[in-house]
């Protein structure tokens, strides 16, 4: 068995997605991908296109030894854009194998762990109150977990003296979102306080900082939230500086989720080493797919830390299912972020997971379980997108 | 002044430079930058396109804050080709200061801070003897430090039973070369030997070890080059683990390089704060330009570490200026690797900086020195090109 | 380019300054830095007539090779004597690069990175409601920052039960002043506790406890504060063991700044890699200058810290603008102290920084913006004056 | 008793000296001190001027409380210049008691705890050979312990290819000294080698490093003097970062001892807590006098860490006798470094301790047991003097 060939589908269904499609001279097994990174689409497209070259004429059996060829083939290995070329690679090459051997992915990586994968949503308002309606509705469909945010740009608090967002005026560039750490301090817990009070202390809250305070804010933060007992507290802090968890675990017993902006395992290991962290939530699909994935949710196991794998709308129905596929295989398996996709999106790639009372239906087709119209795909055409830029009260660029 | 366009150049000219060219509304004033990086030319140029959207109509005088923007706006930063993009922009913007000021780059850092900047350039033969003619033909060009390496594929070893090169047999895929760090082990210090008997101890050599080895391994090969003083080890260990290099630092007290796949100052950080290196070797258009690592190699400073900036074929001619102006003016400058370009290359690129007798001459012109010719660089279009893959005898892929 | 003289200035237009102006070759251009050191000011001229000696006839553009030389000629290096004599001459060489570039310093530094510099002052009272009316008079006046102390001698209480001062009685011998850390502990909170009942939890308040406290009695009082939310509590503890910093830190989440005695980044390095503190406070003139403080900014960025530069009347105009250049092109500044001087030192010292509305206004001119009347400064001779002795209630000096 | 005034002296009988005669006001007796920091005399000379008015009045028993008060009352305390001031008057208050009690300092400081103070003296030589003559004439003169140095600078080597000295060719103003790590490293174990050879293995050998090395550097020396075992290799690296010291400890078994540019017992505590020296040495004079000195000697003793005090020509005889007290007195003198003054620096200071057979005679007067001779130190005014500045070969400032 040999690939012959890998198909780079840039597409925006709603949304820009990167996926592949990995064809092989067996008829009828090919693999599908997903490769998606917000911003820089056509970044790991150009990737993926000088990384196919080297895979073509290989037998994609040998996932792991394509996976250590992909990693080192440009000498700078990783980062963001080559960690999710790789992830679109292995993705593929796990779905040829599932539907080569006639199983569902998470077959393949050891069996069913659980009976339902269950998942957390967003809710948010510009007030306590507002936000408290919308994890209500959230709880009427089923959800068991909920993510309870102020609205007011990425980040922000929503409080009374809510901060402006500042349009660009100028068509395709981003609008400037006013951030300021001191007023979220004091609008967050506020919010817990009226959502506890309201809805009780047994429904499971999440909240997510978005990685943009200091060590000694988000330890402010986990401190002052304590009492309203968060299922977790996500990304408090930027990726980067793995030390200043330990100030943030030291100044509560908040339990703190992390690992969004993370692209390695190098990333993950020291949080884990020192058990600084309850859940791990990177994308399978900037990790470095689904190989990858497997391994770190290993390395996790000693430390007593579970998955929380990121899911947000930058990351496509098959990064998704690649997600669900794992959630259901490990014992460390903690909960799943959920998101409802644009009605193109379904179309464009048919065969996703699906959600029922709050929990994602066992997936039951051999591989990943999805597939790519890609005639379909090729009807929209990447658009150019941007964040807001999120600055201070006084201009200064909010450095996190 | 604003920012009226970011043109980016991809061109091959000998070997392929991703370049930018930042326009102003100044009359004939725009800054030219380079974020070559080998094998992901196209990714860094899809990632420079978007973000030149973001820095259109900013003032080009406010560096820091283009790069605080530039390195937040897509969510997921830092990776070497993110940041050979920031990188580009970074260069062109300190050129368009220059021009502004009418200052060279290096009088904007703080001035000149040494005589002469000394480079290092690259010996290598099949055997000890060849090594040895190899080096001193360098000597009487000027060269004052000089690597030595056995042939034999990268970080190969060239010994009497070298491994073969397997060809791909495919045009335009990589050839395969057979690694074996045992026998690696065993030729290098004998070459070493044989140079030191044969030129003395006051020569300065060096030794690349291509980040292949564990830290065993590495460990072992400082202690046993110890006697022929290196001036030092290069790249002894993979970037990832950085506590590694504890058990390198502690066998022997051979010095040490590290550096040129780091991306970020995070990288840079933990070799530093416990002083497990000597020398700091990234090359300024990976690690996020001028103005990162100017910050950079001021937190090497309280460590003793000096700089060693990477500086092979893979760097161009901009990239190489940029590393001069630094190399010029801080004050832990240690050596600067350097490489001769194509012909071609200093077409493309009119300005480039001059070697003499073994030292590059102070450059002298406002700015980073250097021009683009468009149209020039236009009829050298990308090239697809490939490092060749490295297994060891077994077949396995040498992870590293 | 060259230096041909190194004018020390000694004035006392209501307070002692020690100056400097660089004078060059080059018609019109010179530069002009501020070494002021209260109590050392004849020390610090001292040294810079010593150090003059040493730079004249080379090029002012060289500055970081003149750092190094001024740092390194008298083998004991540091201490606040000599890095303000150090400071002075780092101050005049930027103004005389800027001159020479046309551009304000800050522009050299990087550029712009915000719109505004904020500053914060200074209010007191005998009683919290003195205190409180203090606040909102600097309130009416736009500050967004307040510095609150009881009055009571520097660093005291002012409680109800109040130490009194007791003169010298002799004509130019300081006063001794009587401190009781345990009243201290107890007003300090009432007064925090009264300012947010009656201010409300957004308006930023600061509190600086000099140094005076053991590292317990800092944490006691870093903890009794943390329900009022300072902005930051300022030098809870004497300069010289980092590592007391540990315990003030793990007792709350209060933020901490500090720094206004240091005079080398080996003071602030090992509360940076330890995230011990919040903001840095040392001051650029007693610190090494701008290269210096450029340098030591850039070490705290991986560590989220910010700057609080030291801005007491001890600063002249021409190291007051220093800071705010810095604090406009770094991207970790944070807040600016700030104070109004004497008329008389806006005469001899013609260009100051100008503040509107609680912001500092960018500086427009090329270099630091200031001059020095050597005139009008020749009619203010040294003045020598001394702090008041503080004592504890039995008789003790003051250890801290 | 009361201090009526304080007279501060500065004086060139050969070399520049900074010295304090406080006078009080019981007939016939005051006390002598030494501050002498050479290229600050005239800051020091300023700064005792400033804090001279402090005290007087004051009761000159009370040395403790003085020299809190003393230490304190500028706010910015520490440093070179402001530690000689303060150490001057600390040993003038010494003179001052052990006059009073009319008894010799070190009876004060607990009594005789050794027969004999053994000294070191500084043989130095072009080659290998000549150093060997020079050590043995100064063991035929009685000295027991020499430090052996190659001349060529400060911190030369002196080898074969010995680096030349580059005169200023401007009255006044220093010459330019090249410093080759490399060829240090390579020339000073071979030097060693051959005195061992010539001399023995019996005879007590020195070396100083002047601070100049980089950790590896001093650890590779460290390590390649072991085989000719030195009563120690001083002061191998610059004062500054204490955790480099772990590495050079870490290298070799070889003898190391530190601290003559240490100006505070926080300098001196890291090294003595995790063992990192064998030997501590500090000048009294810069250090804060003999109280302070007596303090840090107790601190070392747990860490069962020496005394082997700086004694070059920059420390006057008063301050050499004030090292020579404290050596007789505390329980763990190491060594003493012994240096011949000028002869009319003996006329300005009449009573300097003697030496006999390598070993300091017990001084017998009370107190410190000298005089200043305050009309001829008159006729020896202030000369403005530098030391070399040191490059390295490519013009770099050599930062250490």
């Amino acid at each position: 068995m040999k690939i012959t060939e890998v198909k780079v589908i840039v597409t925006c269904p709603g949304r820009n997605y990167v996926l592949v499609k990995i064809m092989t001279d067996e008829p009828g097994i090919y693999g599908v991908g997903d490769g998606t990174l917000s911003g820089s689409e056509l970044a790991v497209a150009a990737d993926l296109e000088h990384l196919s070259q080297l895979i073509i004429g290989m037998d994609p059996s040998n996932i792991e030894d394509i996976w250590q060829k992909v990693y080192h083939c440009t000498y700078w290995r990783g980062g963001p854009v080559f960690m999710s070329a790789l992830s679109a690679i292995d993705l593929a090459l796990w779905d040829i194998k599932g539907k080569v051997a006639g199983l569902p992915v998470y077959q393949l990586l050891g069996g069913q762990s659980r009976d339902d994968v269950w998942v957390y949503t967003h809710a948010h308002g510009r007030d306590p109150q507002e936000v408290e309606e919308h994890v209500r509705s959230f709880h009427e469909k089923g959800f068991k977990f909920v993510r309870a945010q102020l609205t007011g740009g990425y980040g922000g608090y929503g409080g009374p003296g809510m901060l402006k967002r500042v349009p660009s005026g100028r068509e395709g560039i981003p609008d400037t979102d006013y951030f300021s750490p001191e007023k979220y301090l004091i609008e967050t817990p506020k919010m817990f306080e009226h959502l506890r009070n309201a809805l009780g202390m047994e429904v499971n809250l999440l909240h997510d900082v978005h990685e943009q305070l200091t060590p000694n804010e988000a330890s402010r933060l986990a401190k002052s939230l304590e009492p309203y007992r968060l299922f977790y507290m996500e990304d408090p802090l930027r990726p980067e500086n793995k030390e200043s968890f330990e100030m943030v675990r030291r100044s509560s017993t908040t339990s703190i989720a992390m690992g969004e902006l993370f692209t390695s395992r190098w990333d993950c290991l020291p949080l884990f080493m020192k058990q600084l962290i309850d859940f791990i939530r990177f994308a399978p699909i900037h990790i470095g797919g689904i190989t990858e994935a497997k391994k770190i949710m290993a390395m996790a196991e000693p430390f007593q830390i579970r998955s929380a794998f990121h899911g947000a709308a930058d990351i496509g129905p098959i990064g998704q299912a690649a997600a669900i596929h794992i959630d259901y295989a490990i014992p460390n398996f903690g909960v799943q972020e959920w998101i409802t996709f644009h009605p193109s999106t379904y179309e464009v790639m048919p065969g996703a997971c699906q959600l029922e009372d709050g929990m994602v239906k066992l997936p039951q087709k051999p591989g990943l379980g999805l597939d790519i119209d890609e005639e379909l795909a090729a009807k929209y055409p990447y658009q150019r997108a941007y964040m807001p830029i999120v600055r201070r009260v006084d201009g200064t660029y909010h450095v996190y």
